[in-house]
């Protein structure tokens, strides 16, 4: 392990970071906040500095960079980004535990959106509002990969750092354009995010609102800025372009490119895709059969449905309506789309469309294999067969989900001593979904719950938005061996 | 697809069932009970003998039988003799609702032990009740694994059918020496039936008791015969008899083969073996660490503990303590214990030691890769080296079972309307475990379901008890194209 380059990156980090807070201050200053609020950022941004500046100041000897050193750059990045990003939170003073910081710093990074301050209160100034939803977009298109850009030293071994942080396995061909497609990809990114933030503004959503809400789209993160999350905005339209915009930042990266680009052909051709759609499609109808008793207007109802499941798809999390007086039958097929995810190589988290079609594949095949042993042949996935290493790889990870799932719950009920709630809250943190999941009942809400707990759900809210893997390798002897 | 073979081979299976009617009604003749108690049981062997006689009266033109032919085979047969089984309790009288017979019986067959009907009113006679634990000892070993045994012509071939029947992978020797070890096999079974019958008459149960204990304990199963299950004895020795033995039926009959003929050194060198010992201690130190606040006296602790261990793991689902008042993280520890089941090769349900084992081994595998992409080194199960084909079946298996898992839920929900009453009544049919299994809390009876519910909780048995992929074979086309 290569810690030298570990450490010189993670100094540049955090220099970038204090950068990144610079539009938080202006909020800030626009909203003529008091100086204690602003103070915040500013020790913290000093803080970043320093640190920044003392641990990048030497270059590293050896500049082998690996996958070891990708993943461990990734985890150990993740988890300085929400220590510090927390900072701002309590040097203002305006959230007094450092816990509840963290969390709601670790929620933001991960793309999770789940809250323990009470907003029917209205705790947070504009600026600390600012950050929370800027936190989204800057975890939601992967910090590092912003890094590398930044950063031609490392340029082509940039690989390892995107293999590990992009969610989701890749079956595209982005990782053999990395250094041209990443500006091509942000610009997309943030192109999208004022698309949407004038949208809103058509649909006379204030200023201040349609940014955040703009924010908790692309990232597909969430948080709400009312209680009433979107149903406070009583316009279809409005409903509309959150529901699509949802819808898109689901979609991998490439795809939106092609999209942009003009390539419909190719668009449409993405085999991951037709799934994504198929599923959301099924979805709806399948979720509209069930609420149909409780709705006088089918309008009303398809728009309520098909922003539910782009939401959750998603795991953005945001609401239009109350899902807990669904039937069970439609917190069932919501909760498969929690564990779904959008497309592999978006902001979503989850397990991933590509992961549900190859097991989707993979079942025909082994059917097929049970009946005639001697014949083997392999599935086809974007046109490419893929091998059985592949295939075993995608399975486990979906296993390494579950079983940490359940390891999860078990922890958490020590505490809550509720299944509806341990689950509850495992779901929304691991999937990164954030609130809105109550989908089992009523659950108590993430502010009552103890420190270790806490901290065990921002541990679940990381291995979510990292899928898993780099957080266990920390846990591995072999990655702290010599090579 | 060779229907003749098959045909013929469940005509022969209808003759000896009604041969394997005949205890029932001796126990009936014992106990004086009314003719048309027994004109049921009558009238059903000679519908059985004649169907039989139909069927299997001209032998096969082409004795082709293989993978496709063993899968059809064990579904449809275990279709007919859950269907045939049902009719003593219609014809008898005692049971009024066509669909509650046909859940009874598929329940005992399958080795699940759920019931329909209410044991507080002691609605079945002696005759009864003997027949639906023998259904529990009858498919616990593998009714066609019996049929093979009488039926030299397809004698190496049979093969197939016990790959479709036995449960978990194989990773043993067993299948090399089908013929010689399944007289062996079947002896071992029938005298630990009778030495549990023996330790319980020590025990100063009841004979008619002893008898049914023992089956339900041989087969896993279960059923209840008083409603307070085991708890009704009020003795430390039954207790420890009943959870003992509930461990060595949840072992590989190989593995007790061994044990048998003194062979230990052989017998501890299974590696499935010391996961399977590993698990158990592993769950009772669990359970006990949060179950200790509600016990004064720690033996009885340790007793209620390991009795229930056991009988989870290996689906049995005895009780001797009420755990609904156990706290939820000895809940979740239970929870793992169903899905996870008894070893491949045993009469327990659920994924099987082996799987889990193999997707513990495959993890660090995994970890090892993605730190050095380069070296790729098999898993290593009981000596010998695992392929990644068969690495990736076990994996999917799993997934599978979780996906069957999601789609009965959603199913049964739209009848239930409650997410409890639905987990329960799926986990405790799709894992054989029966009842029991309350573990989110009460859940409905099944006797308050609909019929639709109870004939998709008939297939979840059935797809338990088989493993699931053969049924689902009976859906996928290819399984009746011609070859």
């Amino acid at each position: 392990m290569n810690f030298g380059i570990i450490r010189y990156l993670l100094g540049r980090i955090l220099m970038i970071l204090s950068g990144l807070m610079v539009p938080s201050v202006v909020v800030g200053i626009i909203y003529r906040e008091p100086f204690q609020v602003l103070k915040g950022f500013l020790i913290t941004m000093a803080l970043c500095l320093a640190l920044g500046f003392l641990l990048s100041r030497n270059k590293p000897n050896k500049d082998d960079f690996y996958a070891r050193e990708g993943l461990m750059l990734v985890v150990l990045a993740w988890l300085m980004i929400s220590l510090i990003g927390s900072l701002p939170y309590i040097f203002s003073g305006k959230v007094s535990s450092f816990i509840d910081a963290l969390f709601e710093s670790t929620s933001g990074f991960t793309t999770t959106g789940a809250t323990v301050l009470a907003i029917e209160e209205n705790v947070l100034p504009h600026s600390l509002l600012f950050w929370r939803s800027f936190s989204l977009v800057i975890g939601g298109m992967g910090f590092l990969f912003f890094i590398i850009s930044l950063q031609p030293a490392i340029g082509p071994r940039g690989i390892f750092i995107m293999r590990a942080e992009l969610p989701g396995p890749s079956f595209g061909k982005l990782e053999s354009r990395i250094s041209k497609s990443i500006h091509i990809l942000y610009a997309i990114y943030i192109g999208l995010i004022f698309a949407v933030i004038i949208l809103l503004r058509i649909g006379k959503v204030d200023w201040f609102e349609a940014i955040l809400l703009a924010f908790g789209t692309a990232s597909t993160g969430g948080f709400d800025i009312v209680p009433q999350s979107i149903a406070a905005y009583d316009s279809q339209f409005v409903h509309m372009v959150i529901a699509v915009a949802m819808m898109i930042f689901g979609m991998s990266f490439n795809l939106i490119y092609l999209l942009v680009i003009g390539k419909f052909k190719q668009f449409f051709k993405s085999e991951e895709l037709r799934w994504y759609l198929g599923i959301i499609i099924s979805a709806v109808l399948l979720i509209s059969a069930s609420v149909f008793p409780l709705y006088t207007n089918i309008k009303t109802m398809f728009q309520d449905v098909f922003f539910t499941t782009t939401s959750i798809i998603t795991s953005t999390a945001y609401t239009t309506v109350d899902i807990q007086k669904w039937p069970i039958f439609a917190h069932i097929v919501l909760l498969f789309l929690m564990f779904c995810g959008g497309m592999s190589g978006s902001t979503s988290s989850g397990l991933k469309v590509a992961r549900i079609m190859m097991f989707g594949k993979s079942i025909k095949q082994e059917l097929r294999r049970m009946i005639s042993p001697e014949r083997a042949v392999p599935i086809v996935i974007e046109g490419k067969p893929v091998d059985a290493i592949n295939q075993r790889s995608t399975t486990f990870y979906i296993i390494t989900y579950l079983a940490v799932f359940l390891v999860l719950l078990a922890l958490i009920s020590i505490d809550t001593q509720d299944f509806t709630s341990s689950f509850n809250a495992v779901i929304a943190t691991l999937n990164n979904v954030g609130h809105g999941s109550d989908l089992l009942g009523p659950s108590l809400p993430y502010s009552q719950l103890s420190v270790p707990t806490k901290l065990i759900l921002c541990l679940a809210m990381i291995m979510g938005r990292l899928e898993i893997y780099p957080v266990l390798l920390l846990f591995f002897p072999a990655t702290w061996r010599k090579t």
